[in-house]
C-alpha cells in the first residue's frame, strides 16, 4: 500500500539486524529464533523507544518546541532515550517520573542526570494524573515564553506507534531478502505503542506474521483496550483504512510474575542463560520477562518445531546495572 | 594501495557515523568539530575495541579456538568487548584482571559476569607479567585437550591494528564523501593499537591527515616506543612499505592528570558539559581525558578557527557507572 509517512528525524542506526539466535535455539527444542535487534538502534539511544521519539521529535521541532515534556518510572527507557535525543538536536527535556523509592542514580535515570535533564518526582499516587501534570508543567513554561511539546508515557500515541510501522516494512524487506517464511514476532509489551505500531504496518506492507505480545504489567485485557485506543487514534490521523480495527490483537498473559520491574528467579536464569549462549544481553522488566514467557510457551508446545520466529529485543540494557545484584 | 586485508569477522556496525558537533564547536569557539561515532559499533560492543577484535578472533576461529584468554585492569573495555563477542561466536573466554580493590560487580566488569567470563583476578604486581600469566593460563587449557587463544592486553598487536587500518578506509570514504577537507583525527592513546592502526590505514589509503593521541596515562615516549614496536610488527606480518616506519608519532602529553582511571573536577565538567550540548556521552577512563585536552588545546590556540578537526569517540560508556558518584 502507498502510504506516506509523517516527517521524521532519524536518529538511531537502521536497519537493525535479524540473526538467528542458533544456540539459544538449540537449548530449547523448539522452533528457530531469530532475533530482531532493535537494541543496536544505538549505544545510549539503545532499544524501541528512538522509532517513536523519531517522529515525536520531528513533530516538536515543526512546533517549534524548546523543551520536551514526558514521563515515565525513574528507570524509563522512554524517558532516557528521549532526554537524549531531545539534546541531540539542541532541546531541553523536563520529565515527571514516578518515585517508588527507586530514585538511586543508577541506569537510565543517570543519563536523563547526565545529559541535564529537568526531573520532578512524582509520587506513585500523582503519578495517575501524569498527563494532567504534564500539561501544567507545559502551561508553566508557556508562560514564561518557553514553547513546551509534551510526549504521553511510553511515547505510545498514533504519531509514536508510526516508529514501528515504519519498522515492520524494514523488517518484511529483511524477511524478503532472507527467502525464508517468519510464522511470528514475539514481543514485551508496556505500554501498547510497538505491538500497535507492528499491527498497523502489517496492514500497510501486508506481511503475513503472527504478532505475539507478552504483557509484562496489568493483564491481556488491558492491553488490548489500549493498543485498540492507539489505532483508532492512528485511523483517524492516518486516514486508514477501517480494516485496521478488525485486526486481533494477541496478548499471551501469564508472565508479569512478581508485577512491573519485580524479576522472579526464572527471569533471571533466563536472562543469564541467554547471555552466556547469545553473548546476548536482555534486560529485566521487559525483554527478560517476554523471554521467560517464550520459553515457557515453547516448552509448553505452543510453537511447532519447523517454525521459524522473531523475538523483538526492544532494548533496556541500562535498566540492568541497578537490578545488577539479583544476577550474583 | 591495493592491500589485503587478513580474515576478519564482523560483529560491529558499520560504517559509524562522523556527525559535525555544532554546539560544541561553538561553545570551544576554535576549529570545527567532527565526532567520529565509534561508540556506536553496537550497544555491548560499544566503542574501538570491537574493530580490534573482529580480526583477532577470525583468526582464533581458524585456531579451531574454544577458550579465548584476555587481559586489562578491572574495568577493561577490551575485556568486556572479548567476552561477549566471542560468546556471540560460541567460545568462552578467560580474563585475568588487574585487581585495584576495584572489584565492584558494576559497568564492564558486571557485563563480563553476565555473559559467564571464567575471571582470574591478579594484584598489580603480578599483573606486570601477565602475558606470562595468560600463557600459562593457555598451557592449562591445552593440557586438558581445551584449545585456547591468546589476546595480548587492549587487542594491541600488529592483528589488532588492522582494525583501525580498515577503519581508516571506511574514514577515508566518508571524508571523500562529505567533500570537506579535515585537518587531524585527535584520539584518547591507552594502549597504542588504535593509533598504530590509523598510521597504517594513512600509509595504505594515503590519507592527508594528521594523527594526534592525547595519552591518557603512561607518558608520550612510552607510547611512541609502544606503537613503533606494534608498527614494526605491522611491517613484517603484513609486508607493509618501509615507508611505514618513517611516520611521525604525535603524541601530545599533558592530560593524564591523576593518574589511569582517576578523575580530575575538570574531566569530570567537560564529560557534562559534552553530555549537555550534544546529548554524546563520553567515558571517564579515555575520552574524557582526550576530550579535556582537545579543549585545553584548543583554548591555548592549538588549532585554527578555519580548521576541521575529527575526534575519534572510542566509546568506553559501561567505564562511566562505577564513577556515577564523582558526577553529581
Amino acid at each position: 500500500m502507498d502510504f506516506q509517512f509523517p516527517d521524521r528525524v532519524q536518529l538511531g542506526l537502521y536497519p537493525t539486524p535479524l540473526t538467528p539466535a542458533t544456540r539459544l535455539s538449540e537449548a530449547l527444542d523448539g522452533p528457530e529464533i531469530y532475533i530482531k535487534r532493535d537494541d543496536l538502534t544505538g549505544v545510549t539511544l539503545t532499544g524501541n523507544k528512538i522509532r517513536k521519539i523519531e517522529f515525536l521529535l520531528a513533530e516538536a521541532r515543526q512546533h517549534n518546541a524548546e523543551v520536551i515534556i514526558t514521563c515515565g518510572g525513574a528507570q524509563s527507557n522512554h524517558a532516557r532515550t528521549t532526554a537524549i535525543a531531545a539534546r541531540q538536536l539542541g532541546m531541553r527535556t523536563h520529565l515527571v517520573l514516578r518515585n517508588n523509592g527507586g530514585k538511586s542514580l543508577d541506569g537510565n535515570l543517570f543519563l536523563d542526570r547526565m545529559v541535564g535533564a529537568e526531573i520532578t518526582f512524582v509520587s506513585a499516587e500523582e503519578y495517575e494524573r501524569v498527563d494532567d501534570r504534564m500539561q501544567e508543567i507545559a502551561a508553566q513554561y508557556e508562560k514564561e515564553g518557553i514553547k513546551a511539546y509534551v510526549i504521553p508515557e511510553g511515547g505510545s500515541n498514533a504519531l509514536g506507534a508510526m516508529g514501528y510501522a515504519f519498522a515492520m516494512k524494514e523488517l518484511a524487506d529483511q524477511i524478503k531478502k532472507s527467502k525464508q517464511t517468519f510464522d511470528a514476532i514475539v514481543l514485551a509489551v508496556g505500554s501498547g505503542g510497538t505491538q500497535a505500531g507492528l499491527l498497523i504496518g502489517k496492514m500497510l506492507f501486508q506481511v503475513p506474521i503472527n504478532i505475539i505480545g507478552i504483557n509484562i504489567c496489568d493483564d491481556a485485557a488491558y492491553f488490548q483496550n489500549r493498543i485498540r485506543s492507539i489505532l483508532q487514534e492512528a485511523r483517524q490521523r492516518f486516514s486508514l483504512p477501517a480494516q485496521l480495527l478488525s485486526e486481533s490483537i494477541h496478548i499471551v498473559d501469564g508472565y508479569v510474575g512478581k508485577g512491573y520491574g519485580l524479576s522472579r528467579l526464572e527471569e533471571i536464569k533466563t536472562i543469564k542463560q541467554v547471555a552466556e549462549l547469545e553473548g546476548l544481553i536482555l534486560d529485566p522488566v521487559y525483554t527478560g520477562k517476554a523471554m521467560y514467557g517464550l520459553k515457557d510457551l515453547i516448552a509448553k508446545g505452543y510453537f511447532q518445531k519447523d517454525q521459524k520466529i522473531i523475538f523483538l529485543h526492544t532494548g533496556g540494557i541500562f535498566g540492568l546495572f541497578p537490578k545488577r545484584n539479583l544476577f550474583f
